[in-house]
């Protein structure tokens, strides 16, 4: 039987996307959030296209779904990514990644040809942590890294509780560890990823596609300055500001990010008392820093230290820091990472590669197995957000090349 | 009949605050927020100690509370303040000028000397507007400035009405214009108040009273700025970021002030989305400006909004400004001045005299009469909080001196 062109299985991938998002997004974005009976909607609708494929459909211990066509031999590959997304989220981020397994599947499955390596496709469950706070939660109880005794603490802005939430599952978190047996009887040998950038990088080259070669690590942490409230008709050089504190201090980690090439985020700010006519006397501020190289992460971490104490002694305030999770770059696997470059060259003409500053699944899976991810690009570099879009002409392009990705590592 | 001293009198002003916190405060501050059961509290407190004292009460159409002596002549002078405080405030912050004019009451009551002059000691309803947003309404309404249409609309954070409040006190905000012409009717020709300086510079120059000769004026918006938000892997160079704008801003404000010798204070601060993994594409900030001088007031405004285009400008933002309230500066009478430093130089041995940063009800009553104020100061310029102190030795001088003034204005 010969198998449709890239391009046809890509215009096919790009459909089920839209048939995804008019199932389970509306005028305000998508709400596929983990854990909620959109999500499931979405799950299900995985299981029920991939059962018309003649595919066999399974769910671990961790409520990931997959879906497995036989091949010539038991070694296997796996694509995956996320059917979940933030509250009024895209319509791409975590999608396009199962929805071009499923690609892969069309290809391999009932009406295509045999592949040589067993093919799966998995849904990891809950990689945003966007109703319970923690991220990958099913990619990381297959790789290992997820504490059941942090996770069963777990609590919703409503107070729910992970654990109850569970129930309606017939999950339990005691038993989520067993999703890595699971995993091994699989015989998966290669983890293969397609995202959306989430960045305006590939954007401002005019690329459609890139082999991604690694993840940045992590440092994040809460920063506060403390100084002491006082009136608004209380002078200046008298003042203890602990907001003028942290506004300095942010401002240096723009300038460290900037000279080593890396991350600095300050994403969340709570100024205390919050008050028009009282400065304030406390600032709490969030600070993300990531970069691909190990040594600058821990250099970028090092330096905004010193601009933080350097910020409290100017404006006399006190600085207090409390660390939150820290994860080291990925670096994915030499020759997944030539076959992808091969891959992207191919379709794109160019064997573009960068590094994601965003977190994925891959870097869990990479924990545990040769693993690499493809970007396409992310118009205006958004996501998160009901606006964010990759037009079809560029998406057309990323899942052709990493349907020949697939192939090749399938064919290896 | 022979007046006690200056300072026993003063000591009886601190046994009365004292008795006044006991009733109204606990281990977490004080609790007289207008328009709630304690703050009646303190307020039937007040009418029943001047009652004791031989004094006709009586409230206003704005619930004002009115302690009156007759003199020799109906030419009246007022002494006034608040008793209402923010949550968990402190023990001087109003009650302290209140409490000094019942100390002028019992110099003159029924175990006094007849005054020349009839005296008013008021305690003006709700200066802090703690409770539903708006400062100084019971002067204000004497003044008339209050505009009653705003008032109706005023909500509390539980969303209940201004206007439904009023019912327990069988108020009715139509009728708070006529407080003004009860007030007429009082042939009142001299505001005086004492009060906390709720700033370190008194504290800084090792002075316990100081004669007030003006409030600074005001102007306050909230200034917006608005960018794009994006994932925190997302390069610096390409980011729009709203909260790295506001903190230049911010940092660039506090330099128009000193550089003026005005005040400039941010005081509310919110980022959105406030996640940590997503840089602000939106901040709002509170600015409040304060001079003295109205010719640099109005430069430190101009100066602001010049700071502000430039800091939008460098981080590729919009700004958008909101104005929420202006107040010209107060210049108090120029004799009542002088009366107030005789009487500090009396009792201090200098006539030191400042400006007040924070506003009070007498830049009401500066509009429609002759007005002055005294401070005494504020140990670490501490107000607003259970930690507000002003020590025993400080106090009784400056209730002192402030008695001192009252005698002075009564028998002109």
């Amino acid at each position: 039987m010969t198998q449709p062109a890239w391009k046809d299985s890509a215009k096919d991938v790009i459909k089920d996307l839209r048939e995804l998002a008019s199932l389970t997004s509306d005028a305000d974005g998508a709400h596929r959030v983990a854990w909620t009976p959109t999500w499931d909607k979405a799950q299900d609708w995985f299981k029920k296209k991939m059962k018309l494929e003649g595919a066999e459909i399974s769910v671990d211990s961790a409520n990931n779904v997959w879906a497995k066509i036989q091949g010539e031999i038991n070694e296997a590959i796996l694509i995956g990514s996320h059917l979940d997304c933030v509250p009024n989220g895209g319509w791409l981020d975590g999608a396009l990644g199962v929805v071009a397994g499923m690609g892969g599947i069309k290809r391999y499955g009932k009406n295509g040809k045999k592949p040589k390596k067993t093919l799966y496709v998995v849904s990891w469950a809950d990689e945003e942590g966007a109703r319970f706070g923690r991220s990958c939660i099913g990619s990381s109880a297959v790789s290992g890294a997820l504490d059941i005794n942090e996770a069963a603490k777990l609590k919703d802005n409503n107070g729910i509780a992970f654990t109850d939430a569970l129930k309606r599952y017939n999950l339990n978190i005691e038993a989520f560890p067993n999703a890595r047996k699971e995993f091994m009887d699989k015989h998966i040998k290669s983890y293969l990823e397609l995202h959306i950038e989430q960045a305006p990088v590939l954007e401002s080259q005019g690329k459609s596609a890139a082999c991604v070669y690694g993840i940045t690590g992590c440092e994040r942490q809460y920063i506060t300055f403390k100084g002491q409230p006082a009136h608004s008709g209380a002078p200046i050089s008298m003042r203890r500001d602990a907001f003028l504190a942290a506004a300095q201090a942010s401002l240096a980690f723009r300038e460290i990010g900037l000279k080593h090439n890396a991350y600095c985020t300050v994403g969340k700010v709570k100024v205390f008392p919050d008050i028009v006519t009282i400065f304030p006397g406390e600032c709490m501020i969030s600070l993300d820093q990531r970069s691909i190289d190990a040594n600058i992460l821990e250099k970028i971490y090092e330096e905004a230290r010193i601009a933080c104490m350097k910020a409290a002694a100017d404006n006399k305030v006190d600085v207090v820091f409390e660390p939150v999770w820290s994860i080291p770059p990925t670096i994915f696997d030499t020759h997944l990472t030539e076959l992808c470059r091969e891959a992207v060259k191919e379709e794109t003409g160019e064997a573009t590669s960068i590094f994601s500053g965003p977190l994925h699944d891959a870097a869990e899976m990479a924990k545990i197995l040769p693993s690499i991810m493809m970007f396409t690009m992310s118009a205006s570099g958004l996501s998160h957000c009901k606006e964010e879009n990759t037009p079809d002409k560029d998406l057309e392009t990323a899942i052709a090349a990493f349907l020949r990705l697939t192939e090749k590592t399938i064919n290896e």
